[in-house]
């Protein structure tokens, strides 16, 4: 991309949080004019009123995603931030009508094949659970429904850029994962890939604050509720362990299955995993640190601690970093590795616009500069 | 102990979180009249100046332990909330200044003795760490200096009740249990006693609130450090792991090491811990928690929750209860078992009243009938 | 009453924040039993699933309003913790249907007459807005909607036990103050009774903690909308005002109009009013401190600080209690006074258990010794 | 200043949540390089070990003050974030070092001259209190000491630019305003110099995050003490007062005293003022309204919301913004200001780099670009 130049960029369903962090991202991004932005029940409604921290920049109006005039809008990239299912259905739409059916007619093989089909061609990037989950039997047995556009589904690029840059570069659908998953997956498949840990009885015990739930109006998600206290949820079904899985699966190459929870804090941004991992003979936590730290040595977004230094969620909020560290264990042959991020930004909003960068040929940094706010 | 009466009661360090939790319970106990207080620092203050959500409930100054004059002040049941390593001294102090030197003169080689040789005399009930550890080398290994008082050490009753009621009973010295190992053991002894589990790779994943820290002065504790965060601490090396070994040790009849992560998190009260667990052969998830149910089914402060209810700590908060469930862990042979309470509470203060109405023979409700205070 | 009998006691609406608090304290009252408790949407559920903390405290399921069995349910007291205009109708059946219609026929015209009617009947106690204005037109006004029950409006207590205690005593239909205006009127009407203030240019500046928005599912009232921020609302027209003017002006014999702010701050409970005060010719916030040191001398709940003391709202959560302190404004001729309460305890439903108690001749105190609980 | 080039910036105290906010908003300022942060305890290290959130941006190690050699470090900009009375004697020294003792010998009667002679020199912005008193004698009667550089106070600008922005530009010194003062005098400065409201009896309500009470070790600090609670402080005598004072006297043309109240609320940023004033005859809301958003209507950072829209704290999270509005009050003939901004942003660190850039005759906005951030 030329410097200097700006790509026209959609949000498909910026009212919820995820939405709301893509624009305070998006807006100050020197490359990305905000050209569109979509809402249903706040459809009509200047973002400022959804959002008044977002007033006074110069940005339109919520429209309702049927009120869009398709190829006019003349999108370069495009964020879905809509709920699980809808972006099947969405994305599906939308590459016909901006590609004018082209992709009906050809025939797309291997990514690359896929990657200049859409040349010149709206880039979509996903940020919902659609399009992570290769193999679409376990998207239907864990989102209870069939998966709505597997033609679409193996063109899709699992957008974790430090795992996968270079498919990132070339894909035209990228599918954003999870945040727990993003803070696993950096944690383990480097470790995974180098076989300095086991595959076999993984646990993950992970710790995430609140507008990971979004802005849905459940009785769980009330100040009351949440405020002083804590508890787990989705003990042993979480739909983010089959995404864990399929990634770890491939690190490994042998099946993965993990032990995962998920627990319920009391703020706003902010995930924290604690993942206990058997060592492969031989090896040591301070091997494991050694590999991570040599295996993130030149990325910008992932860094691992000083000895002895605890990840902690204030260190990266509001900004795109990933904390690491490992510890020895006092089980013998174990090591405990520990991530922060913010589950907002790296694990969501963050990482989508650090792919759109990729997409584009951007310094991956741009627009990602922020320093994490503490206090 | 005779309906209507009261024990003179003293708190040891009344100007800590856990000694106003102490006050607070005490203040309300229909057989207790609390005759003295002291504090270091705070010395001479009145504890409604200290504390003032304890104003107005007619309650002794606070003075320094140095001017307590000790027979004279004619205590039943002395509680010590005092910093690790001084409750050694402070105790073996008292015991011998309240009993005029007894201990030095008699041997005393079993609780029994023991217990018959406090008859009539002050009962202590400690709060710290000092007279958890039966192995005054573990203590020495994990406290960084020699233990104070060794000849006390094996007359302490190690007091969670629901696990050694019948030893506390009888008991002249009850070293109460940490919070973590409260939550820990009430999960994991009666299954390894009644080997449903296997004693090794036992994981505890900790979750506390702030109050566990004490009122001390330590920049970790300010309010901007911790809202809005979380973080693991002492991972590795947290003294409650040689106090839940010890324990889990005894009921596994084996030795039993265990991984052991606490974690910050911002709440001023509760605790939940998330423990992965190696079934054995044949057992399952349902196994644990119906042999769970039966072991608390008589007690009042432990209960199971019903199947999928997940234990959180608001259920507990400013109560002496303790709620646990088992789930299925997604990993074949394993299970989850999930405990909360409040850290004040059955975690500290709570449970050292439980242990007094035991020694005096009461109801063990007595003065802990307080309904969980949510919101 | 005699000692040792048991009222039975219905609780309407106890599926809200505010029932949960009356069971809290009911359930552990020595002279009630829980006979009845209703819910909408929660009909049919055992309070303990709707309130995991309310668990195995023997109370009976939930029931829908419509199923219950008037007379033969044979409840002594009711509270009704029902929504705004809601309470009106049910008030009125319940009360037709407990005593037979009797309130039809006969005529009630002082508050003694209804009293004795009242005799051996249901009395009730009403947390909601709906009979606390004794001019229905002015309910009408605030409210959007006519009085459902003007006739019942007039036998209608004010039920703010420090300043109506005697009218409170044989009253059959207790109103419950708001929560904000029982922190104004405690400040304000001794010190515009003994003309120690100016009627005129009272302003209130208050701050709630957010269980007095209730447990609706409104976007507000969010944990991520709460935390970390805080806001006003209702400037200029919530519906406290009314009622703080009513009984303000009673008291100083003259219309008050009020300057009246609230504040939503994130926290569960707790309630602070600034209150910014002209005096009368002669007086100083001295005087309006010992005015009120010397008003509130025999009350158990409500006590004026040492000087220089802030009233904060941790000193009394949990708790009935109401802490209040006057200081001198920068502003000559002017003072400031401030009051902390609970919302849901002395805000709302420890004030309905202490109008219960006044109303069957009980120690006031009863059933309300909780100490406030810090951390 | 010519685009591109960077000037060195000193950061006097980067230790405490001040520093740490301007080293946030420097480090990613255009035309800043960051050459020199002190500290007094943490001399010596890494910024990074300090605040975790700071690491890995190519920072200078903290050093002690008593370490810089001034002339020799050739900064042209000096934020010193001391506290007070330190600033006083740092920046004595300070210019004198870097000026080689210039201001002994000249005489300096007015701004320009000082501004003259500064030409070229080092600027220095004081975040503290220090300078921001012109009174010698009320900063003596204030701070309870004298001041310790009279002959510089007089050459001190009060940094507030949208108030003062044209001495701004020539100074020399600046003193940036406090958290309060900020939010007090955006909303009543304008009103007053218009003669819209009356300058007696102005009350204002002030609310504030904890983390303007900075890093220190205070009881009150403890986040047990500050969570789910809130309480005033220092009422009536708040060294905020006479600055406040200061300059509603100087838009007034008349002596100004105020009422004033602080709160500490449970958050980490942000503060909201509630601003209760009397309008001038034949004045209304709306009119103060309307010339508070003309006044404003050419700035960036002050906003003026549209009817019926309460400023919130969560609106201003992060950025440098200050929202208002102005509301009808019940009482005829006064009206309620509402101003919310970050303190530690445009009430401290982001104000102090707009008026670096204002200094430097750079666009105000630069390096202050954050969008407010919620969650």
């Amino acid at each position: 991309m030329v410097e200097g130049t700006k790509v026209r960029v959609g949000i498909l369903g910026a009212s919820g949080y995820t939405g709301a962090d893509l624009v305070r991202l998006l807006v100050r991004h020197p490359n990305v004019e905000i050209a569109l932005m979509t809402a249903e029940r706040k459809a009509g409604m200047p973002i400022g009123d959804v959002f008044p921290h977002l007033k006074n920049l110069n940005l339109p109006d919520l429209i309702g995603i049927d009120e869009v005039e398709w190829p006019a809008v003349e999108l370069d990239v495009v964020f879905c931030a809509l709920p699980h299912a809808t972006s099947q259905e969405v994305i599906k739409g939308l590459l016909h009508e901006t590609k004018h059916s082209l992709l009906d007619e050809m025939i797309v093989e291997t990514t690359e094949d896929l990657a200049s089909s859409f040349q010149g061609e709206v880039k979509v990037i996903d940020l919902s659970a659609d399009f992570r989950l290769r193999d679409v039997d376990t998207y239907a047995e864990w989102y209870g429904r069939e998966h709505g556009a597997p033609e679409l589904q193996h063109k899709a690029v699992y957008g974790l850029p430090e795992l996968y840059r270079d498919a990132v570069k070339t894909a035209a659908l990228v599918a954003c994962p999870g945040c727990y998953p993003t803070a696993a997956l950096l944690s383990l498949v480097p470790l995974l890939r180098g076989g300095l840990i086991q595959p076999a009885d993984i646990i993950i015990d992970a710790k995430s604050g609140v507008s990971g739930a979004g802005r849905s109006l459940k009785e769980p998600n009330l100040y009351v509720e949440v405020s002083e206290a804590m508890h787990p949820y989705g003990v042993g079904h979480h739909r983010h362990m089959p995404e864990i899985e399929q990634e770890l699966t491939v690190a490994a190459g042998t099946n993965v299955a993990i032990s995962f929870t998920p627990h319920l804090v009391p703020m706003n941004r902010g995930e924290l995993e604690t993942i206990y991992v058997k060592l492969t003979e031989g090896q040591t936590a301070g091997d494991l640190k050694e590999h991570l730290a040599s295996f993130y040595a030149d990325e910008t977004f992932v860094s691992v601690l000083p000895d002895g230094v605890m990840p902690a969620t204030r260190m990266v909020r509001g900004s795109n970093n990933c904390v690491l560290n490992v510890f020895e264990d006092r089980l013998k042959g174990r090591a405990i590795i520990i991530a922060a991020i913010d589950n907002l930004v790296k694990g969501s909003s963050g990482q989508a616009v650090q792919n759109m960068n990729i997409m584009l040929g951007l310094e991956e940094v741009t627009g990602l500069e922020q320093v994490a706010m503490f206090p």
